[in-house]
């Protein structure tokens, strides 16, 4: 008899449940479901259009409808395990018997879940950065220098200063990631939810070395309730290959599964959908869609100083025993949109033209950052150029260069891990851009000089969930070996060609001197720049 | 009996004619000849793509037919005067007895008009620059320090290094302003010539503080038959409103007009269309097209500097008695044809659109060397650069920024010339550009902080020669009591705001950071350039 572990990752839109043979990774079923609520499942207010919401009762809807949809083709009595991922940080505030306070307070938007995207907390956001780095706290050092309004305390305290009468409600406030698996196990308590390690990580600034935490003096001084709160949240955190719970016999019986089902403690999806890329020393996982998320792992035995400029480093997060480091770039699919936006060009029509021409033959290079910096520079005020432009320039040739200048966006992180002794030697790739464009991996290949896999699932972040069940099932003793039999790539690599890595690495000497200039300053006379393109050009073409 | 001043303007494609009413400046009845031989006019050749030429027999051809079809509508017994303007540097061989030796070598392309636009001859123009400054002659000083491949000298080595035969049999060389009225004069000796001041002055880099033309120790150290062609050509040149001959028995008879009409010397197009656009101390004229040609004039009695960048400053040259100065930009209406063809968008569609938008909000910056920079950095190797770009930025907003880089090279321009003492009261336009778009007028005038007007007639070169013609026949005593009467501008006149001008300012500054930084390299940083383009944009919604 199989066993088979599930996996379900909520997105912004639906959540999907995926059913996998844990002796080989097979996909054996798979089901989806849409969020009946709002506008393709997102809750928004008119009079702020920075505001994103869900419907938390949605979640649990999907839960068993997906289920019950995987019953059809699969033998649920096979099920060993459950594994829960999210988009975080989308915290919710619950009851005092962990329900969504959206229950009790129907209509109010404040007591839904706040969705990642969630940007009406920018001024609490910048609040909590500028009080961090007056006190001089550490809590910032793993997250780039500057909190962002996506995350956990942005969104508490903003609630907390325009919906005091939720904020005043709320017992507590979890992540989806934790409330989801905590309802399906029938843990009718917040505090007795095991809180996952990835998502308390940076989001929410929790680390043992400072105590947990935030400490209940600074959060005093953004508000006293947002430090009395501090005690109704969580101390200890968990990753994933940890039990959360049993499936409760009500969801047994909803659902189809067996009862007292052991269920994995959940976490986010980009870091589930890297464990199930392959994430392991010395290799990166780029998921690669409107933006990227890039996650990196290093031994927890190896000192690793706090690196400039990155989203985030967590002990724990990604992959259990191993500093999990988070990166991205904040548009990379998106800039390709742009393009084909601004151009009125297929991206067919584009990439077909763009897969055309050689490495510098465009004659152009640009800068990434049409969506702001991310990672490294961390600076949303930053913007998009491009420079070689000239009457002949075409839409295929501001395509190759847009992607072009994601790839050396992506190359400047590998250098800023490496010179922090986090070395990079292959590459894998999955999500949209990855699956979709191979022009963009052999691009991508070159500049890195690397090879670039893509991960052999299009559904990593559900086989991520998949994973980390089968090790909370006791299919597998630890994360390594169920990736060793779960996770893959698949069989065709991108690999350098030298002579194209030779040009780009000419291209990325360019993109260097602008990227300092524009981004930091620098001393650099940049009169170079143009001439520099145009004999590239003409070498590629010569 | 009105007196009417015939003006012929020879083009690229075709030749129009125009008959003016010496009196008021209008503009009587117009015609248009186009060149049958070759493509539109040009002859061009498979085996290299920069080479342009024309058949000379075409200009002859189509002064006897545009003259006929203004004889269908104007009573030609009532025209006292013709001048003629042309496209230059064009310089053609001829014989000893002033034929196109064309006629004479029948399908050789070499016999034929070396075309404006012809830039087979660049390895030339580069051994003629390095030689001038290797020897040190002043003769680059009055045209920017760079020797151009579409000019006389480069041309007629060329020639003599891939076609010999030609060179060989050649007579003398003659540029095209010189050779039309020397035909229709009936003047059969190429040295009888009247020569045009302004085709000898840059292009020929002819000046009578060196004695003329380029020394022949100069020549020699070229190619000793180019020393010896020195001899050949002309050692007194003569500005437009001199008397070139008189119409011939021959062409009277072919066109029905009176004989021994006094022809004036001819000139260069962009000069006479200066000319007629009113041109004067303290106006600058704009000839906007898919380049610019900028003309500016000085008095001969004021002191001069060289003005390090321009592309000429020859005395005599676009109106007589003064320092005629020329400068340009390389791409001008052909950015905004690049943005519409890149966006597959019209230019109705972008200008309607990127009329709604104010100065500061497309967030855009852009430097306007697509083409390279003729003035003031005269280096062809530079390229268009845009800074500023989101993931909201559009077609309109790329077509506005677009402009605005045109006009802050133009300023630069008018900086330059204003910084040597030619000062910059105010603007006239003429050209495709200035005719079409109000918009791009108004945003020159917004960030000139000047007054913009737009020359009153349509076909600016062929009254320039209408003009030079009355003066010629004795209607009038001089240039510009000439121009007083048929010259002027449109009643509208673009006035800058002086909130736009304010903006503009600040931008124009960022334009000078990118402009010495990328065209000649400072030790300048650029990290505020992204920050200041966002904080302009804000304010300019806020």
């Amino acid at each position: 008899m199989a066993k088979i572990a599930l996996g379900l990752d909520y997105g912004t839109n639906s959540v999907r449940a995926l059913a996998v043979d844990t002796a080989t990774g097979e996909e054996l079923a798979t089901a989806v479901f849409h969020y009946p609520s709002g506008r393709a499942g997102v809750l928004e207010s008119e009079d702020d259009v920075h505001l994103a919401r869900q419907h938390p009762a949605d979640y649990i809807a999907g839960f068993v409808a997906t289920v019950r949809e995987i019953g059809r083709s699969v033998d649920l009595q096979q099920v060993v395990g459950i594994g829960f991922d999210t988009t975080g940080s989308s915290p919710m505030p619950v009851t005092a018997d962990n329900r969504s306070l959206s229950q009790d307070m129907p209509g109010v938007l404040a007591a839904e879940c706040w969705l990642w995207k969630d940007h009406a907390s920018h001024a609490e956001a910048k609040e909590i950065t500028e009080l961090a780095r007056r006190r001089g706290e550490p809590y910032l050092a793993k997250c780039g220098g500057i909190y962002s309004s996506e995350w956990w305390w942005s969104k508490i305290l903003h609630c907390l200063r325009t919906s005091p009468e939720v904020f005043d409600r709320a017992a507590s406030w979890v992540e989806i990631c934790d409330w989801i698996p905590s309802v399906v196990c029938g843990i009718n308590d917040p505090t007795a939810i095991k809180r996952s390690r990835c998502a308390a990580g940076h989001k929410a600034m929790f680390e043992e070395a400072w105590g947990g935490l935030p400490s209940i003096e600074f959060l005093n001084a953004l508000d006293p309730k947002l430090g009395a709160l501090r005690e109704r949240l969580y101390s200890v955190v968990y990753t994933s290959e940890h039990v959360a719970g049993h499936l409760s016999a009500d969801f047994a019986e909803q659902t189809g599964l067996p009862g007292s089902l052991p269920v994995a403690v959940g976490g986010f999806d980009a870091h589930f959908g890297a464990v199930a890329s392959g994430a392991s020393p010395g290799t990166l996982v780029k998921i690669i869609g409107t933006s990227t998320c890039d996650c990196m792992v290093h031994p927890l035995d190896e000192p690793l100083p706090d690196v400039p400029g990155m989203c985030g480093v967590v002990r724990g997060s990604v992959l259990p025993g191993f500093y999990g480091l988070e990166a991205g770039q904040s548009a990379v699919g998106d800039i390709f949109n742009w393009v084909s936006r601004l151009t009125g060009r297929s991206h067919e029509e584009l990439t077909e033209a763009a897969s055309a021409l050689k490495p510098g033959q465009s004659g152009l290079l640009g800068l990434d950052w049409l969506n702001g910096n991310r990672t490294i520079l961390v600076d949303p005020r930053l913007s998009g150029l491009f420079v070689g432009l000239n009457l002949h320039t075409t839409a295929p040739d501001l395509y190759r260069a847009a992607i072009e200048a994601t790839a050396f966006g992506a190359l400047r992180i590998i250098e800023r891990m490496e010179q922090y002794g986090v070395m990079v030697e292959r590459v894998v790739a999955c999500g949209g851009i990855a699956d979709k464009s191979a022009l963009a991996m052999q691009i991508y290949a070159d500049v890195f000089g690397r090879p670039v896999s893509i991960a052999k699932s299009d559904q990593t972040c559900a086989l991520g969930s998949a994973i980390f069940a089968s090790v909370a099932a006791g299919v597998y003793a630890n994360v390594l070996e169920a990736q060793a039999k779960m996770a893959g790539v698949r069989p065709t690599v991108f690999t350098p060609d030298a002579k194209a890595h030779e040009t780009y690495a000419e291209l990325y000497g360019l993109y260097r001197d602008l990227h300092d200039q524009f981004g930091v300053g620098s001393s650099l006379e940049l009169s170079h720049v143009m001439k520099k393109l145009l004999q590239i050009k003409e070498d590629s073409i010569g």
